[in-house]
């Protein structure tokens, strides 16, 4: 375990690994304010797939995403004055609507930073959790500046999507209910984007069991995990061009430390794959997942022997689609 | 109740109303064979609607309709001898997967009369439960035709898809699980095409609880029921043309009669609120329903002053969609 910290925006943030009791500590915080969300199986994608496939529906979740976990482990651990001086974000998508929602639940006002290009369906969400939102230029320099500006006139407390400890363990909570539940898995598998997601389920998954193996999907077209993987150092997503719109962003120093202690691979999947995953999931298991959710299935497709006989966890990371704009 | 005898291809079929020890046999039998499928509910729809809806989810069920429960149970019902000479129906929806898949798991040959413009994916399925395909004209007459020619040659014994006293007992069973599961609901309400799931629902609600209102719901641009119904005469379906695909079928002198005697309301819906409500249950509860399953919502949605407040049960019907060829 390495512990150091990291100074961001004048505020010490926790910078480690998550331990086992990291993630349980969260989950007995959040639970009351969480869906135990169900874990599915589907003996047609098993006879497909020749493998034993165990769905965490995270789809099923609040606001429709695993992210809800992590923002209200991150809003329930605020001081009494973090809570009267709100909390901040950009973000938009599933992370927007999840702090949102945590912060309305915990009497918490929260500010959400978009780009004025967002969706309408979108920021009418956020809007319909109560939160403020200040629009910014599309551009990554715009959303750093306004959110800045933001905490320095409110002294709001920034909720990263996943450069956040706190974040990171309620994140985890995901797959340590699918483990209590299946407790014989052999692997797990979870998607990458920023690597929140990623690192807490690694986490939870290496620290109930050390044998399992943990697994994460990566479109092969923003492939910045892969690459920060295998080469050992962390490299930025550049020019991310992929239908998974919740895999676009970078690792952090603190993701990729995470990933780089308890993943065991990373595969990359193809954008056909992704589609094809997840019109499978649409058909067969009649559930509706957004297609960052559809990489993990897509990783089994494309590695059969991998797999074959074996039963593996997937976590299945949101529902969020928008049906007038679908990618099939 | 009444009981009277009904000849039909040279065969005598039981033409009365269940008793709810009919369909208590009927889930017996079929157990071993059906999905227990989930009974939903969403906090958010009960908030949007201010009542308390319990969804029973059909579209779960195998091959993705109700229809498996019913054609499960002619299927086990059959004799020995007309086991060996197999079954024959014609349909190009959910009962023609239903009695495919019912006969193979049960080493019994089926034939499926389709129209030679089903769609692909249609036959495709049929074909997938190993069922033979009898293609013939679009036509009712040739429908007809080629069923009959197929009896005479084969011997082979019609499952309709609703004018048939063992498929409207199997079709209760939903009703029947989602009853035993939730044993203080107020209302009950099934969508109405040729009138086999209405049937079931409906024998098997009044026979747990003669109190239940039981509610069918029926597209106003397909309603031959809601005519029939109010008028006290069978009208037929004329030119029906609604989004719910699997309810433009016409009611039979059978099913008709155990609507009369069991069914307390039918309401008809218009095409947008079907529309509106199958995009609520996508976007709200992430699971995958049909048009059809989304008219009874549609019935709350339009009525809201006979749910306010009461505990309704709602038969999601099935999750048979077309991906690529939305009506949204």
């Amino acid at each position: 375990m390495s512990l150091f910290l990291f100074v961001n925006f004048e505020k010490t943030y926790e910078m480690r690994i998550p331990e086992l009791s990291d993630i349980q500590s969260a989950y007995a915080r959040i639970k009351p304010f969480i869906h135990y969300t169900p874990v599915l199986t589907s003996r047609q994608l098993n006879d497909h797939f020749e493998c034993e496939l165990f769905f965490k529906c995270e789809n099923f979740q609040k606001v429709g995403a695993f992210k809800f976990r992590g923002a209200t482990n991150a809003v329930l651990l605020l001081s009494p004055e973090e809570r009267e001086r709100g909390v901040v974000t950009h973000s938009s998508g599933n992370h927007a609507a999840a702090l949102a929602l945590a912060a309305r639940m915990n009497g918490v006002r929260a500010n959400i930073v978009m780009p004025d290009n967002a969706p309408a369906v979108k920021k009418n969400a956020v809007a319909g959790y109560g939160a403020d939102i200040t629009f910014c230029k599309p551009t990554q320099q715009a959303r750093e500046d306004t959110t800045h500006m933001i905490m320095e006139r409110t002294g709001s407390t920034l909720v990263h999507p996943y450069d956040n400890f706190n974040v990171i363990c309620g994140q985890g909570t995901a797959a340590f209910e699918l483990m209590e539940e299946k407790n014989d898995l052999e692997l797990i598998i979870a998607p990458i984007g920023g690597g929140g997601l990623m690192s807490g389920t690694s986490a939870c998954a290496k620290g109930i069991n050390k044998k399992i193996q943990v697994i994460g999907a990566e479109p092969a077209n923003a492939d910045d995990a892969y690459r920060s993987f295998t080469t050992g150092s962390l490299h930025p997503s550049l020019n991310p061009l992929t239908v998974a719109d919740g895999l676009l962003t970078s690792l952090s120093e603190l993701t990729f430390s995470i990933i780089r202690s308890n993943v065991d691979a990373i595969y990359t999947v193809k954008e056909e794959s992704i589609l094809e995953c997840m019109l499978l999931v649409w058909e067969r298991m009649k559930i509706i997942i957004e297609p960052s959710s559809a990489t993990v299935l897509a990783v089994v497709k494309e590695n059969p022997g991998v797999f074959r006989g074996r039963k593996t966890g997937l976590i299945i990371s949101g529902g969020n689609v928008d049906f007038r704009n679908l990618p099939f």
